[in-house]
């Protein structure tokens, strides 16, 4: 039996890049991995699942399309717990940057169902190992 | 659309009971719990599900039974991440004390298959709300 620890901190060390999420740990099909931003990300959904955020540092703010239209957008802080419902648009921004984690099913593309031109800030990856 | 956050800190700074969980977020069929623990849990597994533990404050020692027989344990300290694997007879113990994240699917019960009674010390429960 493994008994194997991972550290977020440790992992978070590890390096610099930002909007590339490095795979800590699978329970079940569940992947969490930790990331740091700044700037802002691009829209996407993901049609399949619900995504977790929970912020470890910094702020993170979460704009949302509603299905009416318009937009709404959620502010966090440290230790602060959100999740976006599955098929929703949005798109994370940081402005003073922050590390996250973030917890959804193993193989989730952090871009979603973006179809645009990956920007050079972004890596579109379904986690990096640490 | 909801833009209700929840906050980790705020949460634990709500109860004292130490083994006694607290359900922070749903994420699809998993769940985000806290937990104080201070001393022993009892020994007993999951038999359908991995769970995962993440150290926000304190040291925490799992103790873990190995299919062959014997034990072994792990040390884990602040932030460090680890899986119990599915079926794995495990007894969580803090001697110090910690504060604690908790992953595994919505409904899963903390003391999971252990069927002696459940001592004073502990709350046998699925996550009791914020």
């Amino acid at each position: 039996m493994t008994t194997v620890s991972t550290n977020i901190d440790t992992a978070l060390a590890s390096f610099e890049e930002h909007w590339s999420p490095r795979f800590l740990a699978q329970v079940n099909d569940f992947a969490v991995r930790v990331v740091k931003v700044e700037g802002s990300f691009v829209w996407h959904s993901h049609p399949d699942t619900d995504e977790l955020f929970i912020v470890l540092d910094g702020t993170l703010d979460i704009h949302l399309r509603e299905e009416a239209g318009g937009e709404t957008a959620v502010h966090l802080e440290r230790h602060d717990v959100f999740v976006v419902p599955r098929g929703t648009q949005h798109c994370p921004e940081s402005p003073g940057g922050a590390s996250v984690m973030l917890l959804e099913p193993a193989g989730t593309l952090n871009t979603g169902d973006y179809a645009g031109e990956v920007p050079d800030h972004i890596t579109s990856t379904t986690g990096i190992q640490v």
